[in-house]
């Protein structure tokens, strides 16, 4: 009984880094693999263009091909994923030009219910001479529905010569090893294509799973270095390969790759994956991981909050106290004196303009609306109107919050389901809520308040003309950590001006968010 | 079919915390463990008195039981665990002393050829009040031998009455889910006590194995919070309890305890426990973690280095150079003009009193020893003779050393087993080997090469009639992350002071080690 190993660690692990890799190394990543008994190695994907930033390894060009072909000096067979939704059977062939002769393995990640079309594609790309496997998502739906199982055994039969490997993919990591091994006896007698599990390790289970797959036959199965993949990650070459000698009999010498493992125990602690709370919740639960990767970069909630929204538990009413509605606040009945919103972002410019932010905003009919707590402090000298928002748990940061708070006319918590927060009893009288602008209610129990939502809500009950945006600054190209918070903030911009023309918004300190920009300079010299 | 849990986090995490938690964390997690489907606590040991330092958590005085007993609340029963080895039937019961009523459950630790003495040991504590369990180690070699097991089963079916639990321990994290699981089943047959199971991570395992173990029937089951023990670790409470509440199919709200989980990362992330390519050799090869957990905190050697020395891959002659003893060098012949050794450590002191030591030195008859390179460059200024040694990968550290190094007329190595290290190649000719003074030949393949112990053997080589050491500073008690430095430079202190009378040591500059003291400035003003 052999099975094979296939590394995916750069095309899993590509979602903590957008796929991009330094490439020392990835060179040594290729020379290190070569001392394990790992089979074959996935680069990565190739894609159609998309409008975001996405890396070198995302699309594989050509160039990027021929070099990795060039490291693994033929000892290794590379592979890449498609995502079978992505493609028809007119393009999928061309999407592999430079491919042929170094890339021997083609794979698709494709849903249960979409088997036909996945079986389509994979044998147009069989007839350009790749090897191919289609990578079935969702094993925990699988094995619960006999019926879908069946019809999945009925599509495959008819597609013997079109398919090398029929993965099973635990993508919630839910599964438990005895249900894999009964799950992949089965599979064994009723599938004649070779079959392999790409296991996830929300649970901790990863590795036990694929133990329980190989222990049932399977043919082939996935790890990848220090287990890095998307959300908890999967199961660890390292461990597999150690296995795998000690079934062999044969010894393995494991301080070769150990220099390359500590480089991945770096990329480790920058990225976090592995089984934390929130992916023992959405294993459990069977809840998607890409939730909880999203919900924990936006660095609003804490880990309990991130789980309550996860098991959606967050509703409102039940936990959290009743604050009144905008419209019945004094800041209300002041709308008609104000004409332009301020609204202050956490970037340093906020800091570094303030005094002419100020004085602007002290020309009158303004008002301040802090997006969140940070920058108060540089606008305690505004004696004007000032509002702030609490999004997330923003009022349980208070030990950074001093008397400055003082000058805050009111505070705004959303009306959709948010996280309890810890007001001080003194500010009950002043704190009201608004709707956000935009709710998403694809999510369950979810809450889709946004510092700039809120914020901009505001604005639009006050009904302001004109937005100004401070301190506003965005992120860094392609600083993954904060990619989502970038988005999250472009994607509200874009939205606002689609949706709200009238009101005019442009940002007047510097920012790299695309948005139309002026200088709270022109604002004072213009006596705007 | 219902399980318990017992968790021991307090016990098996001291052994990274030398027994001591803060008050408030400890606080903390009596408060939040309450939530999760946890049966039993185990709060630490009971113990002799050591001639090392062990926390509140290794003695469990009778305030703190008392403390641990009111936090408790009476809703969790408390254990606590003894080490057979250190007992007799004579004083067993009377270090429990003040538990009566208090703690429920004693556990005897102990080995498989030892079970007679431990059942002994274990009837005494029973005829006290007191539940008890026998912790059997070393599970996977009575999986390996079936003559075991039956004598095993035979002692325990003669002590029916004396015992309520029999755990089996996977102690090197070794055996695998299978194996766990017909090992347990048999066991249910053969065995009428109470059976459990404590597992370890060592190769990512601990979790499934203890699955496997409740799948074959076991009524107890030990996990720490985010797996925090000895070694690599254990199974994860935050899991178990997670599994235990979908098989009752009920919820567990883990936000509970998210904030407690929080604290252990903080603790793992000083701590570092989890399954490390050492830990996963240890696991494959069957080899001891405490070993590793030595020879991970000397900080002395990287992980390739360690997991060459556990396989045993040590050897001379083999692959390091080889090069000629000291007795061969234009050193050695100096001899007759050398009658005092300085020893540089690597503490801020060998900086700080540089010029006094560089200008008792100048004075004739000395050479100066460098333990180590890191303080070579506070020595440039010196034209008389010095030495270094190079243990571990030191001379792989050459990147933050500069011209200085000039200075050095010989450098030294182990000649005992010893890891390779790249030399510039002009220091071929001047590098030559001594042997330790002392050695471990117990340890398999293993090196015992320590900076002052090499450095003490080139002065004893030298024939001189006195040592002095500059900077051996020491480590401020109580820091667990410099324990096993500090212990074995006071340990080869001791053996020095021991073994050779003739020999006057003394430390010049301030040192927390217990060595004869006197003060460099002293020796300036006597023209020692």
């Amino acid at each position: 009984m052999t099975w094979k190993i296939l590394d995916c660690t750069i095309r899993d692990g590509g979602y903590y880094t957008d796929w991009d890799f330094d490439q020392k190394l990835v060179k040594k990543y290729f020379n290190e693999i070569e001392t394990l008994p790992v089979n074959i190695i996935e680069v990565g994907y190739r894609s159609h263009v998309k409008d975001k930033y996405f890396g070198e390894y995302y699309y594989l060009p050509t160039s990027t091909i021929n070099k990795l072909h060039e490291w693994g000096n033929g000892k290794i067979s590379l592979a890449l994923m498609l995502n079978a939704k992505e493609f028809c059977v007119d393009d999928v062939v061309s999407i592999l030009d430079g491919c042929q002769g170094i890339i021997e393995l083609i794979r698709f990640a494709i849903a249960p219910d979409n088997i036909s079309s996945g079986i389509n594609l994979a044998g147009e790309v069989k007839r350009a001479g790749f090897n191919v496997t289609l990578n079935i998502m969702y094993l925990h739906e699988i094995i619960k529905d006999t019926s879908l199982f069946e019809s999945i055994c009925g599509e495959l039969e008819s597609a013997a010569d079109k398919i090398d490997y029929v993965y099973f993919v635990d993508s919630y990591g839910s599964c438990m090893p005895e249900e894999i091994h009964k799950f992949f006896l089965l599979s064994r007698q009723r599938i004649s294509q070779k079959i392999g599990f790409h296991g996830h390790d929300n649970i901790g289970l990863a590795f036990a799973n694929t133990l329980s797959a190989i222990n049932a036959g399977v043919d082939i199965v996935d790890s990848t270095i220090l287990g890095m993949g998307r959300g908890a990650g999967n199961a660890r070459t390292e461990l597999l390969a150690a296995y795998f000698a000690k079934q062999q009999g044969s010894a393995i010498d494991l301080s070769a790759i150990s220099e390359l493992v500590e480089e991945f125990i770096l990329l480790q602690k920058k990225y976090e994956w592995g089984s934390s709370i929130p992916y023992i919740v959405s294993g459990f639960e069977q809840l998607p991981q890409k939730e909880v990767m999203e919900l924990t970069s936006k660095r609003r909630y804490s880990t309990g909050s991130i789980v309550k929204m996860l098991q959606g538990n967050l509703s409102n009413g039940d936990t959290v106290p009743h604050y009144p509605n905008l419209n019945d606040s004094k800041l209300k009945k002041q709308e008609d004196h104000i004409k332009t919103a301020i609204i202050i972002g956490g970037g340093g410019t906020a800091i570094r303009h303030n005094e002419a932010v100020i004085e602007y905003s002290t020309r009158g009919n303004t008002l301040i609306i802090h997006s969140s707590l940070k920058n108060v402090e540089s606008y305690k000298d505004y004696d004007g109107l000032q509002v702030a928002c609490l999004v997330g748990e923003e009022a349980n940061k208070m030990s950074n919050v001093g008397k400055e708070i003082d000058k805050i006319h009111t505070f705004i918590v959303s009306s959709s389901p948010r996280i309890e927060q810890q007001l001080p009893e003194s500010w009950n009288d002043r704190t009201f809520t608004v709707n956000p602008l935009w709710t998403d209610s694809n999510k369950k129990g979810n809450t889709n308040e946004s510092p700039l939502n809120l914020s901009l809500s505001i604005a639009r009950e006050m009904k302001v003309d004109k937005v100004l945006l401070v301190g506003f600054d965005g992120y860094p190209a392609g600083k993954v950590e904060t990619k989502v918070l970038a988005e999250e903030v472009q994607q509200t911009i874009d939205q606002f001006l689609n949706d709200y023309p009238e009101i005019t918004l442009h940002s007047i300190t510097p920012t790299l968010y695309k948005v139309p920009q002026s200088s709270v300079y022109a604002c004072l010299s213009d006596n705007n």
